[in-house]
């Protein structure tokens, strides 16, 4: 397959939230233009990014809004549970192991880790706090997909170090830093002061 | 300006955490080669990024690594404070109250605000939390800059509303739904399920 923009990718989530609208709705087909319209994009745009993933819909008569949400779901991984471990406990580890939109998505936090000897042992959520130290030997018995970042920008890479130690190859990070890992391991970072500095840009630079 | 895709602006906040790495460790001039290396990216789309910006560098000698900086700044909208507030205290809210991020690039959380009673009057970070219905006559004395939203889906759209009808055009959300606002206000969503979904799609299509 080609490489795919994380763009496109983007809008794909984005549809996938609009079909399942569509879908509750009861609407059984949509056009490109009805998706376009409700992503703030335009209907070749939406052709254009479900094209990568072969031929959706029969031209003319839109596409059946059930078959494409589940093709959706197959193209973004969502067809399965994912097992995500969250490492770091502190506000904001806290409140994503309680995020319910994760579990609605079937990302199924299962457990939870802390360097801090003050916190191994704490209850969070129904899950025990482990020590970081033992994620190698538990990802062993257990492998789970995604290990989930909320550890302070000077802990990061030395936990994300630990982490791809232990196999695991998915790495979402919330530490305000890069974070260098090998080819194999896919990161994906979420900088919250950056999401701010897209909206002081576009504030400043309005027309 | 011409229109600024959403992606450059990503690589400009990312350009200007590596030209202060640079700066701390004492570097004057950075090539757009050392800042496509630090990036994963190319030159050619270094220099195409920074020339939406008008014209840096002398050809041959680099960039002034402390010019570029203040203009980096200075695009981003950083060379200023900005006045937020969060609405919502749950566990997002609270967690992003006391992000330490916001306040070094200038953000700072100037109040919170909850609808339910039960939270209004709490301290949070040395904040009281405040009713939402107070916020339009709070922006009218003193006006903020930007909302951040963290409130549940359900509830997103009608505070919104609020904040949009007492004045303030610059809005984050945290809710994982596609809100609706109109053409004179800037708004960026975060879905931290969208995230996750960005991390399962690189998976599952790996080669």
């Amino acid at each position: 397959m080609k490489r795919i923009a994380d763009s496109t990718v983007r809008r794909l989530s984005l549809y996938l939230r609009f079909l399942e609208e569509f879908e509750e709705a009861g609407l059984t087909t949509v056009s490109s233009e009805e998706l376009a319209a409700r992503g703030g994009t335009t209907s070749a745009q939406v052709r254009k990014d479900l094209s990568f993933f072969g031929s959706f819909g029969k031209r003319g008569l839109g596409y059946s809004v059930n078959e494409l949400t589940q093709r959706m779901r197959r193209i973004l991984g969502l067809d399965r549970d994912w097992r995500i471990i969250i490492v770091g406990v502190g506000k904001i580890g806290a409140a994503l192991a309680q995020y319910e939109g994760f579990r609605q998505r079937g990302f199924r936090v299962v457990a939870l880790y802390d360097s801090d000897p003050g916190k191994v042992g704490r209850q969070i959520d129904g899950l025990t706090v482990r020590a970081t130290d033992d994620l190698a030997e538990d990802n062993r018995e257990r492998p789970v997909d995604i290990a989930v970042i909320a550890v302070p920008a000077e802990a990061a890479q030395r936990v994300v170090d630990q982490v791809i130690g232990a196999g695991i190859i998915g790495i979402m990070s919330f530490a305000p830093i890069q974070l260098h890992v090998p080819a194999e391991v896919t990161l994906n970072t979420v900088n919250m002061a950056m999401e701010l500095e897209r909206l002081s840009f576009a504030l400043s630079n309005r027309e």
